[in-house]
């Protein structure tokens, strides 16, 4: 089933697309972790990256706002989207993701594992840390009409290997436009 | 800092409440994975229980919807919530769950487990599936004014045997009112 | 087309239902502030009330929490959840409900009217604030694989009186299995 | 109480924010609908602009995806978010939106009025459509301690006008970093 589990290709109403109900949606507010890692496969671009949500607290005592706890999702993108991520997100910067929670849990050498992860629908650099400035892409018409349906990527790099492995994870300058 | 790992009392908006923003919420419509645990801890009443949340997706070539993936979560929830959920919910029954989602990582003989977790704000029967009579709590008054700061509680069960391990794991009916 | 403006029965996956994407969906935990008004109508049950919504925020002068703004909707529901909620649903209960917000505007006698209304995915009684016994439906078999794709139901009733009229909103006991 | 009818500020957690509970959330992607209104009042930054948000149904008969209903909405941002906004949304831009739903219903001229509005948390260009550049506000250190607490805002432009008149409601260069 490739990284996901999962047929991908839900956020992009497409005629290859899938159509999913109850999905737990989630809309968060943090920093991209990880350099976004992008690939361009065969079967359409991929993108992902960690995302640190950290809440804040008011702390009485001390009259002041207090980090609470992060949570850590890994966000995958997916064609269009996946490419601009790819062009745009930098390690640090401060975005907007809204997308499907997936909590997967699956064994590996005999011990189960369970990750966060966040099927993107949208995602944006955060206009209360900074500005932007936008360029639409050229890209296929609305509704993405002429995409064929996509069998599943096969990534090369696992899932876990979480915290970035440096220069074989930053994103591949030739496959962005 | 107990089965938490943060401040409890966020979602009640009493004087001993802990505030929060930037918190990512979640709303989950699934079903109840494993029997309520409801303890009557001198901080104040406190349960949890799995949720199972199974999405579905049209599958075009066998033209009927099917089954997709599960997220599982551990549901928490404080004080009168916990009461009635103790009071109220059971294995298998479909709930709507809204709160704050913790995806929490923490090292375990020396390995790293990540949950997903969502500390509760409100939970209901879903009417989607049937019907409920409800009884309001007696309870205390709006605001719960009178609640008075809580310490953190202490449970002896840990988070981690999710699947629920029988008699011990069931509500104490003694301490449901 | 109706009282919806735009085809029902998203929520229920079903071969009748209509699939979409890009919804903004909530999740809102308030109370029931008008009797529900149910119809069996050929095309299937329907049932309406409104919702209020009222946000608290902490007023630090006087150090208590005070109510804020409260938000009203129309909740509409359809199929088992209209029966379900025509069944268990009184003015003043508390509930969480989750579906699509839709905002319409439309020109009546000259005037353009803004509504807010959330159509149903999930509805509950809050566990916060009482204890509710569940009895699930019998109903069809998941998928709701024989319900027929549904015409427009034609209220007579307009949206519009939104403060409930009496006796002839109550929901119709006779409907309510 | 000026145009948003309750004390502004909740988004930001400094000490002249206000902390609010129960807010309804939402996250709607869509295209910013009319040129954001950028104001920079003694009181601090306000934009706002009106974000349109179409839904999307697949169409059996045409085998195609067709827009659904669109949902308007009035978007406000306050102090580094407004100041951002102004200097990068433009008309007609696709956007993804976080904050408080808010449903306003006020007499006016004998009428009863209601606006959805979101008081915005985050707002960000989405990647789904195309690239950005980000530039990092110099900003107020985290917290925005130095924050004084803040009166209300006081506009000219009634929120009523919601097509927008041209050349006055542009942002005003001047103010924007």
């Amino acid at each position: 089933m490739g990284p996901y589990g999962y047929p991908p290709g839900a956020s992009a109403p497409g005629p290859g697309g899938v159509v999913r109900v109850n999905e737990t949606m989630v809309c968060a507010v943090g920093n991209v972790a990880t350099q976004p890692v992008y690939r361009d496969l065969a079967s359409g671009a991929s993108a992902r990256f960690r995302l640190a949500v950290t809440s804040r607290y008011w702390d009485r005592e001390k009259n002041t706002w207090t980090d609470g706890h992060t949570n850590f999702f890994t966000v995958w993108a997916n064609r269009a989207l996946a490419t601009n991520v790819g062009a745009s997100l930098s390690l640090g910067e401060p975005v907007i993701v809204q997308g499907r929670l997936k909590v997967r849990t699956e064994m590996r050498d005999g011990q189960s594992r369970t990750s966060a992860e966040i099927d993107a629908v949208a995602i944006g650099h955060d206009l209360a840390r900074g500005t932007s400035a936008f360029r639409r892409s050229a890209g296929p018409p609305k509704g993405e009409a002429s995409a064929p349906p996509r069998p599943e990527p096969s990534w090369e790099t696992p899932v876990a290997d979480e915290g970035g492995t440096g220069a074989q994870q930053r994103r591949e300058p030739a496959a962005v436009t």
